[in-house]
């Protein structure tokens, strides 16, 4: 994830435009927006209204890109991070960590957060209201090309290169457009204060003295980097192994918007996967290499193509995708997303362009979900090679390398620097430390021009990155060889492989691509209906008895005990509502399986989508509905083998 | 959880001694301390080298109180979040959700937490070093008692009641205390500040403008608060139910001791259990009534008695313990606790005293487990009435109220205050509001001797809260009368019944309680093990080779496969070390079964506590550790099923 240099964004550019009209060709763009607005409504009301969330402090009028988990919502992300653990730390053997989300100011400086995790905002002059200064150049862009009638040509051009260049503009290119076209505070008309940086990061203070500033952390993984030395002792001192960690992070948006999309706290879920740079092959990438889906190469994108189905072996066969473990990595990403109900094709791997890349990483894909916002980043797999780990060596003077011990010792030419002190102390004085320090630091390169600059002009000129200065190097100040050793180790930084996924935004394209609706019995009203897999379903079933009394309600009563003797959870609906009414009701939750005690000795178990119907003795149903759940049998095999029942 | 008029703290009352005593007589104290604190140790080295967990940040020298869960740690923590779900959320049908850490001022100051969550502290007056002033009186008075050998027995006399009432002292009696003992800066000898109130909350601020204080929430319990009204409505507007929730909090301790249960961040899982504080029976009390175990009456506290086992039956129809529903939740967690492995035998639940008790409690009673720091709290159960949802009433507007509709109409006589406007407009003026605001909410006592005031003397003094001021109300300003009305529901504030849960503390303790230590087979040592319930076990079973060649290798990546197929955990050991150490390694990770592969059809299994093996064959070994793991049979069982392996 290139979380430093920029941050993610919801990206809708012209490439995604063709991608998405791609598939409903006969639909024009507004009729397409219209749509789609409808259609979140209809999905946002369902989820709220059956508190799958609920806006944060409601009774308090909330607060902005802050919402809880509700009942069925709690009990999906629940779902969803358990299948995690399972498809990913179980499966893979992971390291799984657990590390506080208040974090020291050194760790983040380290990282780079604390420096570069900003976004650019204004301010109203009069009131003081912020805006995020890329949203206001958007929207006016966005406005005028949908509503202007009179807009030319040329302008249109220029409106849709802005569109697509935003992400890349500086604070001062961002303030120059805003002034050229006269943008000013949406809610007052004020003018607005050039654009400024504004770090994204909740600050507080770590104990009373107020002299340890503090952060809530942005991301999980730091707190994996910090430990890579115990977790390679952990492991063996053996690589490859990979770390995990799900839990909070927090973003202070300055104003957020897409609803459960931009949100100032989530939950993350990131792997951290070490590897010897020298050697990014995995021993399990024959097990995903015949997948196939979609995904959307760096040069197809400039060149305007669309995405194409590719197998992630040809992928990386073809040097598309970087390496092997990253391949196998968004291998198992599709699986787990398309195991979690994401539909395949509203799903892609996108490569980042080289302005989109941070200049350190080796390579990155995002898997990009499509829903009425567009398609939305929800998982980053970065390979970002040592970055990290190089970071946080340098910052807190703890090597976190990796050896490589030889069978037997290898001869090998090693660069000898050697800097005499005393004529560098005589010609550079109090900045001599700064001097030597470069010249050591220098790689074998710039050694050895140095030592050809020597040897043929007798001085060399130096740039001191410390000093921000050129100087002169004379013959006599250093010597430069390079020796024979012999070495038993190979001392090195792992690369890492990043997939980080971010939780809520995955859950809410799983609600989009789950809904559908479809007319009552008597076909007065449209009903909601949400296909979740078993898996993922808040609740597993229902039971009601079909009619209020005595009886029936006892036989619900011993079918809720045995469902929560093998762990299944239900939900419970003695209302004397019709049975029709109680099923609508358990469809918009999403439940699987509705049973119906209408005897006291068999029950009728209605699955949710078919609308199919068995009938199961009372003894039976609690096995069977787990049989199914846990995949063991599926719904085909056991209407095959129980009587069904016309409703 | 008396959380705001006083912070719970580590209790080693007087009380506390005669009880921990009373289980090794024969031993004296200073002895006692000794073998605890070299028994914390050794625990505390192994979770430590074996990464249960880490100290955070540990590169950058850590912060005190935060700490990692490393991957033991962190898969212990999930085992034991996931059994709280089962026994919990999923058998009581409790509706989870899911809030932010960060919260918004209002509803901390709703809650009192922004004015009350307070310790008090003092700085050291050159260095500004600040230290909790509770904490350095209570050292100087016990390290006066045990190492001054000069102390008048009036002094100890003095000092031990000092140490029993510190709790209860106010700043003023601290810093009194402070001052005639000569207590200075314990780093510098420096003179210490008055003791003043620092606030535990992580401070923060939300949005860019400044303007919107937040918190990092010190629980989980208010974001379940706010959500009542919607929660109520989700359980179809019915009483009683239960929500829970688990996540962070974060308390910004002044400094931090005693290791990993006083931390700075932790994880909480609460239940608010939302009840008619008419009716506080529990429809499955008789499930747990018959329990027994050790409590710890407040009478009993009182008069010096020592903690014993009584039915919870009992307590509750002798008045011990003030209702079922309480009751049913201190049977609940006493089964959760002791099915995570905490000895039965030092878990008592302790009523809180009088004065330990919020004035609006009903009752309260703390799970607390013995470990080597002495009894700790880690769990508080408390019936906390309608303190909680008013609060937010009042604070927000929103009514957190609950509805019973009568059957048929009730005739109810109804206290009437209707205040004349126009008077009160005249006498009051601007403040006209507040007064009128302040008659009409006046309870029936109240608003009956104001009637009688006013019809004998013609007037009556009233304080008006919101103007902090006295006025004189006349007769002609208001009218107060009974009248009798017929009502078709009840509206009231439901009871809140809070089992709160300190998630870290409670895995703390269960390390003491799995922890023992044996001889090697050469007597040599003392090895390690941890006898964790294959439930909590941070790894199910470990599989090695007995010997490294292919074939061993193969077959033991092949039971590694059918492990994760089934969902078991385990780790896998390829290295040549002897088998014994292997054992060794795995029973210090508490790991309960160990698979060794000593042929290609079959494998030794062996069990961590009683070092018994079976043979197994290769195709069933899977099967078998899921069927003990689930508990569908017994290690006993399973033992006389297979032939057993003299090892």
């Amino acid at each position: 994830m290139i979380r430093i240099i920029k941050r993610s964004s919801v990206k809708r550019s012209s490439l995604t435009a063709i991608f998405s009209s791609r598939t409903k060709p006969e639909m024009n763009a507004s009729q397409e927006a219209h749509n789609r607005e409808a259609f979140r409504q209809a999905v946002g009301n369902t989820l709220e209204r059956r508190l799958f969330y609920i806006p944060s402090f409601k009774i308090y009028r909330g607060v902005a890109g802050l919402y809880d988990y509700g009942p069925p919502g709690c009990a999906v992300k629940s779902n969803v991070l358990a299948f995690w653990r399972q498809h990913f730390v179980l499966e893979e053997n992971m390291l799984e960590v657990d590390c506080p989300c208040v974090t020291p100011e050194i760790v983040l400086k380290a990282s780079g957060h604390v420096d570069k995790f900003t976004d650019l905002m204004v301010k109203d002059e009069k009131t003081g209201t912020c805006y995020r200064a890329d949203h206001l150049l958007k929207d006016y862009c966005k406005d005028k090309l949908e509503k202007d009638p009179n807009l030319s040509a040329e302008k249109a051009a220029e409106l849709s290169h802005v569109l697509a260049v935003l992400d890349d503009l500086s604070a001062e290119e961002l303030g120059a457009k805003i002034k050229e076209y006269g943008i000013s505070a949406p809610d007052t008309k004020n003018p607005l204060s050039d654009p400024y940086p504004f770090n994204l990061m909740f600050q507080t203070s770590i104990g009373p003295s107020g002299l340890s500033p503090g952060y809530m952390r942005p991301e999980t993984a730091q707190g994996i980097f910090v430990n890579f030395k115990d977790l390679y002792y952990y492991n063996g001192n053996k690589l490859p192994f990979a770390a995990a960690q799900i839990g909070q992070a927090f973003r202070n948006e300055i104003s957020p918007r897409q609803g459960l999309l931009r949100v100032r706290e989530f939950t993350l879920a990131e792997i951290e996967h070490f590897v010897d740079p020298e050697d990014k092959s995995h021993p399990k990438f024959s097990e995903v290499a015949q997948l196939e889906f979609f995904m959307f190469p760096r040069e197809d994108q400039v060149s305007g193509q669309h995405a194409r189905r590719i197998p992630i072996g040809e992928a990386v066969s073809q040097g598309i995708v970087n390496n092997e473990t990253l391949g196998y990595f968004i291998g198992r990403v599709y699986l787990f997303l398309t195991q979690l109900g994401i539909d395949k094709d509203r799903l892609r791997f996108r490569q980042h362009l080289a302005n989109e890349m941070a200049h350190y990483a080796a390579d990155c894909w995002d898997a990009e979900i499509e829903c009425s916002y567009g398609w939305i980043e929800c998982v980053g797999i970065a390979d970002r090679s040592a970055y990290d780990l190089r970071a946080h060596t340098d910052k807190s003077g703890v090597a976190l390398v990796a050896h490589e011990k030889f069978l037997e010792p290898k001869e090998v030419e090693k660069l000898v620097i050697t800097p005499v002190k005393k004529e560098l102390g005589l010609a550079f004085k109090g900045n001599q430390r700064m001097v030597v320090e470069a010249l050591e630091a220098m790689g074998e390169k710039e050694a050895m021009e140095m030592k050809a600059n020597l040897e043929e002009k007798g001085q060399a000129e130096f740039h001191v990155c410390t000093l921000d200065k050129v100087v002169t190097i004379m013959k006599n100040m250093l010597s430069i060889s390079k020796e024979k050793k012999k070495e038993h180790q190979r001392v090195f930084t792992p690369s890492v492989i990043e997939p980080s996924f971010g939780i809520g935004r995955i859950i809410y394209c799983l609600y989009e691509h789950s809904f559908y609706t479809r007319p009552s019995r008597d076909g007065d009203e449209q009903l909601n209906v949400f296909r979740f897999p078993a898996l993922i379903a808040p609740i597993k079933c229902t039971v009601f008895p079909l009619v209020q009394n005595q009886q029936y309600e006892e036989v619900a009563r011993g079918i809720a005990r045995s469902l929560t003797a093998v762990g299944i959870s239900y939900k419970i609906d003695i209302t004397g509502t019709s049975i029709g009414k109680r099923y609508a009701r358990t469809d918009e939750l999403g439940v699987p399986f509705a049973i119906t005690v209408d005897s006291e000795s068999s029950v009728t178990v209605r699955e949710r989508d078919s609308k199919q119907q068995i009938r199961v003795s009372v003894d039976e149903v609690a096995s069977v509905i787990k049989e199914v759940i846990d995949g063991v049998s599926t719904w085909a095999d056991v209407l095959w083998r129980y009587p069904t029942h016309s409703s």
